[in-house]
């Protein structure tokens, strides 16, 4: 980031190593204060949509001021974000920097008093930049194998969640045809409403709103949570096999290195270097 | 499917790399044109089957000249894989040949107008079709990877599924008779019902339309559940030795033997002999 | 079972291989009849049990003509076992002896007309007589893997199916505590009960006949919901791990023979028996 | 306990083998006496909340009768567990002495016929005592392996469990936003309970009280399941990853080296070294 553009000096760069990165003191501090704040105002939300509470006048007052605070804070951070970078717009089209602009605006109608409803929404994405934050724990051990195992498991489970959608497809279409006719059926107005349906049980959600009536649906349907049952060890044993493999890599660290080529990752029995035929 | 019938000849042939292969840029291009139409058909089905959508007028004549359509299209791509076969009755016979038929007869009933609730049942059939152009996808290494730990892993299961017939079966006519007589039962009117309630709550999709009332009767269905639980364990178990079996063929099939030792089991990145030194 | 006491001879010898054995032609052809016989007798006893069916004299009928045929097949087999053993009190008082009777002899209540309501019950037993027959299913390959899979697995799933029923005892008497006193409230009436809503809860079976009002019994059913998504990942590890274990001496039965002391099971990486030391 | 204060002599120290160690026939006998009374009670405080069990004259009789007899039996405990101990002030105030005494005051306000609804709660804490009994099973082998890979799993589960929560706060409040509106909506009135919603939803309960009405809200609730499908996979793998490394090391525990060639890794069976031959 600092490389390409002119690198910032004085002030701003140490404003930059506040605001944007977590090595310093300050750093940390400013991270964690804006964690708290951001996850204050999401409870604010929360509590706002509770009908007892904002119908309530002191609580809806409180509320109120929150608000304000909240969208002071965000807006003088947001124009820290864009002083602290030598290339303003690099900030402000990124990701985050559309999610802090979009996140911050819905404060300023409430407080005016527009009518807010529509915005709560964007208010709501707030709670999408306590990600930026949490990228620290990219650097925690845990979450790293975690994230390894779910990288490599993304190709088997995509193709694997495919395979549930076309079942879904197929086995709520049918069950449409066999429970639409029954004169007590209240669910299965529709195809999509079926696939629906389907989802929910192959799931083992089981809602309850839609169940079959006629002996021939609930036999299917037993059929579905059968195959559901069993095809949920998929997806499990994907990412087992992966967590498996990513453990073993973290355990068979074997930190002997070779004296002639220096080159690690022997394995355990080895008694000659890999790379190089020198006797370890 | 030509070394046994006179092969063909010009653009039969031509016409045949087209409809049945893969390997061209025109055969993709029609694979990829067929799964979009396919696509596009089934959500028009699904479309008409919503009574909102169905009943306006408008929606109505759109959907049935999108069926025109499709229907036109199939048909000739039905022509096509006819023509582009040296042995026509191989292509009609089959498994894909009788469901492009019958998925695309009913589009006829429905554009002339005859009364075709019933055949609606084959139009979704067409769905089925996306599989053989998916058949593309067994060469995608996930896949099959996936579909060998699902393959090794079957005759386990359908053990495993069997069994948990066997269970649902007893349960089911045990809460048949616990819960039979009480007056304020609605469900487990038969021991088929009461099956069906044991089949729901052993793979824990629990719809909560059937559940039982009495005491005892709770205490069982909490025994079923717990039951229900650690059985879960099994399939899970099974699919996930199966990936783990996988995953550890597709890392270690470096066949390499050392020529001095002529030992085997050497890493991929290895260039010497871990047992005795020599370059592989 | 032949050792210990005066050998058959002659036809009881003979009866004894068809009725007890599956070796011969005649004994496979008795066993799978018999397969045949249970399950058709216990579709019948399902289908009695269906109001619309029994009430429909034809079919009620033909169920109880069945219900003599059946009665009448295993009163034959049940004397066929006694004969063909040589100590009769060796079988009667076995597991299976017992079943045999008791899933007998209510058929002879019910064909001469005694009210046999409660004596259904026994004839359900007939289904458990399917696992006798089953016993074969136990020198198959898959079965065998999984027994011991889950024979070694239930020591830990015990453990863990114990410390899940104290979190259930303890969470179902915290929310009757929470939820007891709420006016809205139809379920969580007692401890057992809430207990009962604990098991449904964290086993995600969710039938939703008793659910939480208030919002802090709602937070803690939440709390409980993520805990269980949580602990399901237990039993599945376990059996996991113990088919991961089988698969793995599935594999390894390394075949070689060492040819000093004729013992099996070497690694596949010995070069020297690890019995007595001979090279290999 | 025993080393930094002065030693207990005579009978206390007797008195202290019963009360706290378990290697006596006496300790033992204590110990299981304890269990029995300690659950018998929590029994009997749970017969107490079913209405038609504390309405009937006699049984509430006999469970005051024995709610008397439990509160002396853990009164005299309590005492014998201060005076056998050199440090009365070490047990008082550790987590199973506060539990010992608030789960024994309430049988006083009880039996004294003092208002004890609210004190019910302290009577349940009970069932916790189980587990100062149940310390004993950390030395079963099964209970430690099981141990070890829960703990070994417990930081990767906590950052699982944290992105869980983070996923269902934004889907509830993206529900809220849809649902809210709909005038057949009876559910998502608030955030909060939105994201109760989505929680039921992910961990696939589905208790079905509160179930979305529209089509977007449908086809985003389908969504969440299937996510939820998949990501059910994720504490599975990790619990079986640990697993399959804890029997692991359970197995290879054989820590035996060759004197010849000082290699390790031989099995628990092998004589011979496997490597070189040499007798171990």
């Amino acid at each position: 980031m600092k490389g390409k553009y002119q690198p910032l000096s004085g002030w701003r760069k140490k404003l930059h190593e506040i605001v944007y990165e977590a090595d310093t003191t300050a750093g940390k501090v400013f991270d964690i204060s804006l964690l708290v704040f951001i996850i204050l105002s999401v409870v604010a939300v929360m509590l706002e949509s509770v009908p007892s509470i904002s119908g309530n006048e002191y609580y809806h007052n409180f509320l109120l001021s929150a608000e304000w605070f909240f969208t002071i804070v965000f807006t003088i951070e947001y124009i820290a974000r864009i002083i602290a970078i030598s290339k303003a717009s690099k900030y402000i089209f990124s990701f985050y920097g559309i999610i802090d602009f979009l996140s911050t605006i819905p404060g300023y109608f409430i407080v005016f008093g527009f009518p807010g409803q529509n915005l709560l929404a964007l208010r709501a994405l707030r709670l999408l930049r306590v990600f930026r934050i949490l990228k620290l724990a990219r650097y925690l051990n845990e979450a790293r194998t975690l994230r390894r195992a779910l990288i490599q498991s993304r190709p088997k489970i995509t193709v694997f969640l495919f395979a549930v959608l076309m079942v879904t497809i197929i086995l709520g279409t049918l069950m449409y045809l066999i429970e639409e006719g029954n004169p007590n059926q209240e669910g299965f107005v529709s195809i999509p409403e079926s696939i629906y349906w389907a989802i929910v049980t192959l799931t083992t959600v089981g809602y309850g709103d839609i169940t079959p009536q006629t002996p021939i649906g609930q036999a299917i349907a037993a059929m579905i949570m059968i195959i559901g049952y069993a095809i949920i060890a998929v997806p499990t044993g994907i990412v087992s096999a992966e967590m498996v493999k990513s453990t073993k890599e973290e355990i068979s660290t074997n930190t002997q290195a070779c004296m002639a080529c220096s080159k690690e990752g022997h394995e355990d029995d080895a008694d000659y270097c890999k790379y190089c035929g020198e006797k370890l």
